[in-house]
C-alpha cells in the first residue's frame, strides 16, 4: 500500500476530486527575464483559482530527476516509482493499447537487420521509418505458437511491443539483444526453472516471426527486450478509497491508470472540451476523476514555446465546464516538465495547484505560474502527496490518533 | 551509493561543475531587522548570480541539527552523514592532514594530568596551550612500537591525532578515556577477537608515550578515543561519475575531500583569488570542482560580523575569475551556519545559489541573502540534494523510466 496509514482512516463520502494533468506543464523562459509557457498563456481561470486556492511545486520522482512519463504518472497517483516499478515491456504494451493482465507477458521488440550468417549488422534495422515497419508487424500478428495467444501491435519506427497470453507463464527471462552488431540475437534465456517453458515458447515465436521476415532484407530479426507481466499494483480503491475514473486521448495513460485500477472511459474527440464533457456524462459514477491533456508536452517537445502556451490557454477557456459540476477538490498541474527551450522532459519541479472552495487555505500568489508557485503556500513536495493532500481536502480522511 | 537510482542514469558529458562553499556561509542579523552578514555584503556578482539564477536553502544533516565541519561536507558531497560516518579519530586525523589509509588506524588524544598514583586530576592537562603542546608532541613522534608504523600530529591546545599503520590492524576499541578524574586511564581495550593485537599495539605505544612524558608533570599522561579507520565511502567518480578536484587551504577539507576520492590540488597563497587560479591551472583536468573558504567560518566563530561581511566581499571581487571559464553549473553555498552574533556553528539552514545558463529556471529574487533563499524558486531541502541536482544541470543524467 503506497501509504500505509490511509486506508485505516478512509471515510465514506460522495466528495468529488477532479486532477487535471498537463503532460510536461512546467517550463522555461526563453529569455533572460522572460516568462515562461505557462506564465505568458492568457489563462484567467486558472488565474482566479490560484487566487482562491494555494500554489506550490510537486517534484515526481527525486530532485535532479527526469521522469519517463510512465512513472511520472505512477507518482501523480500517489505510487513511489522507486518503490513501484512498471517493466519496460509492460509500459511499452499498455502505451499501445495493449492490455498486460495477471500472468500475461509484454516485451519491447525491435527490428533489427541480420547478415547471412545469421549476425546483427543493425540493431535498430535502418531505423526503418512508422510506414515501412507496420506492414511487418501485420506479418508477426499472423505468427502463431501452440499453447498461448500473442498479440503484437506497432509502436513507432522499428520497436514495436507483444503480449503473450497463457497458462502459468513467468517473466523472468533475459533480453535478447546482445546490445551490440557481430553476433547474432541471444535466444530467450530463463533466469529461472519456472519460466523455463515460457522462454521456450518466445524463442519458438520469435523463430516463426523471423520466418515470415526473411524476404525483408533490411529488417529480417528481431531483439525482445524488457519482459515483464502485471505490477500487481495496490488497487487506486484500496490505497486511497476512491473509484477513479481515467480520461485521456492516449493509450499510455490510460494503460498506466488501468494498472492502479481506474476505470478508463471512451469517448469521442480529442480537445480538452471532449474529455471534459466525457466527465461530465461520468460525472454521478464515479469519486475521483483523473483527465489527461497530452499536447502540452507535444509542443513542448516540439520546441514550440507559443504552441504550448496555446494548448495551455484551450485548457482555460474549456474550464468551466469543470468548475460548473462544482467538485470539492480541484487539482491543476503536470506529471513533469517539458520545457520547450529543451525540447525534451527534464527534472524542474512542476506548477501545481489545489482548489478547493471549502477547505482550502490560501496564499497570496494571484495568477498560476511557476515564479508564483515557488513561493505558493504549499511549498516544494513530492508528487506522492498529491492524493492524500487531495483526500483531506475532500473531507475524506478521519483524524489520525486521539 | 548515496543515490542508488543516478549510476543507471548517468551520462557522458565534458560539462563543468564548480561547487563554491564559503564554510559557515548562514548568518544572523545582530540587530531587529537589520541584515545578516551575507546580506549586508556587498556582492554585486552574486546578485547578478542570483537574478539569472535560482535561490534555496539547505538544512545540512536534519532540521535543528548543528553540524560539524566533517559531516556538513559529506552533506554537500552526496552522502547523507546519518549513514555515512566517519570515524572521529579519522576525521581528526585527516583534519590536520595525517592519511587515513585501508588498514590504517585512527584515534584522537588528549593530553591528561597523571597524578603519583597514576589516576587522572585533569582530563585536558589544565587546557595546556597550543606552544606548550608542540614540543610534547615532537616527543612522541619519536615512539616506536616493533611492527608498526605511528604518525602523530599536533591538532590544538590538549589536543592530538595518532595514524597506526602495519598489517591487519582492526578499529574495534575503546576509548581510553574514562570520562571521569580520580582514576587511571583505561587501557585500550579490544572489542573484538581480530582488534585484540592492535589494542595490545596502541597500549605499548602509549606506554612507551607516558614514559616520554613523565618529567613534564602538567601533562604527563594521554587518553587516546575515537579509534577508527577509512570509513570506505563509495567513490564520488562511482556515485556520480565525475571526476572531482578539492581546492581548500585547510587540511580538514581536503581530507574529507580525498575520502571520497576526489583529488586535492595543490596551490601557493591562501587568498580566494589563488584558490580560483589553482582551479583556472585544472580545469581542463576535472568535471567537477570543490572550492573551499575557510573565512567566513573563522570570522563567525570570532564574533566578528564585519569581517565575515568582508570575507564574503574578498570572494566577490575574485568571482569573475571563476565566471571567465564558463561553467556550465556554479552553486555558491556553505557547509552550515556560523552566525557572528553565535560565534558558533548553528543548525540554520545555509544559503543556496544554483546558477546554469542553459537550464536554471529562475525565480524573481534578485540579490544573495537569507531572506532573498528563502523565498527562493528551490525551496527548502536537504543538503544531499546539491548534487543530484548540479547532475542534472549538467545534463548529466539520463530520463528515469519510459
Amino acid at each position: 500500500m503506497p501509504f500505509d496509514y490511509i486506508p485505516p482512516l478512509l471515510r465514506d463520502s460522495s466528495s468529488k476530486i477532479i486532477l487535471l494533468v498537463m503532460d510536461g506543464l512546467g517550463g522555461l523562459p526563453i529569455r533572460q527575464g522572460g516568462p515562461t509557457e505557462l506564465e505568458a498563456a492568457q489563462s484567467p481561470h486558472m488565474d482566479q483559482l490560484a487566487s482562491e486556492g494555494v500554489l506550490g511545486q510537486v517534484t515526481p520522482i527525486r530532485p535532479g530527476i527526469t521522469p519517463g512519463s510512465g512513472p511520472a504518472h505512477l507518482a501523480l497517483f500517489g505510487y513511489d516509482p522507486l518503490e513501484y516499478e512498471i517493466g519496460r515491456g509492460v509500459l511499452e504494451s499498455v502505451g499501445v493499447g495493449l492490455k498486460v493482465g495477471l500472468g500475461d507477458i509484454a516485451a519491447r521488440g525491435n527490428f533489427c537487420t541480420l547478415d547471412d550468417n545469421g549476425n546483427i549488422s543493425d540493431r535498430r534495422a535502418g531505423r526503418i521509418p512508422t510506414e515501412d515497419a507496420i506492414p511487418l508487424v501485420e506479418r508477426l500478428k499472423m505468427v502463431k505458437v501452440p499453447g498461448v495467444s500473442t498479440e503484437v501491435r506497432h509502436v513507432k519506427e522499428y520497436r514495436f511491443a507483444v503480449v503473450m497470453r497463457g497458462d502459468d507463464l513467468h517473466s523472468d527471462i533475459l533480453d535478447t539483444d546482445p546490445q551490440r552488431t557481430g553476433v547474432p540475437p541471444l535466444p530467450a534465456t530463463a533466469l529461472s526453472a519456472s519460466a523455463e517453458p515460457t522462454a521456450q515458447l518466445f524463442n519458438q515465436w520469435i523463430s516463426k516471426a523471423n520466418q515470415t521476415l526473411a524476404d525483408n532484407p533490411e529488417a529480417n530479426g528481431m531483439t525482445l527486450r524488457g519482459f515483464s507481466t502485471d505490477p500487481r499494483l495496490p488497487t487506486f480503491k484500496d490505497s486511497f478509497g476512491l473509484k477513479a475514473a481515467a480520461i485521456s486521448v492516449y493509450p499510455m495513460y490510460k494503460g498506466v491508470a488501468s494498472l492502479v485500477g481506474m476505470q478508463v472511459i471512451d469517448f469521442k474527440g480529442e480537445a480538452p472540451a471532449d474529455e471534459f464533457n466525457a466527465l461530465r456524462d461520468a460525472w454521478d459514477e464515479f469519486d475521483f476523476f483523473f483527465i489527461h491533456i497530452k499536447k502540452t508536452d507535444s509542443k513542448g517537445e516540439d520546441g514550440d514555446f507559443e504552441g504550448k502556451s496555446m494548448v495551455i490557454e484551450g485548457v482555460d477557456q474549456a474550464l468551466p465546464q469543470l468548475l460548473d459540476l462544482k467538485p470539492d477538490v480541484l487539482i491543476i498541474t503536470g506529471d513533469h516538465s517539458t520545457p520547450a527551450r529543451m525540447r525534451t522532459h527534464s527534472w524542474h519541479p512542476v506548477p501545481f495547484l489545489l482548489w478547493a472552495p471549502a477547505t482550502v487555505r490560501p496564499d497570496d500568489q494571484k495568477s498560476f505560474g511557476e515564479r508564483a508557485c515557488g513561493r505558493g503556500g504549499l511549498g516544494n513536495f513530492p508528487s506522492v502527496n498529491t492524493l492524500p493532500l487531495a483526500l483531506a481536502h475532500a473531507g475524506r480522511l478521519e483524524k489520525f490518533g486521539a
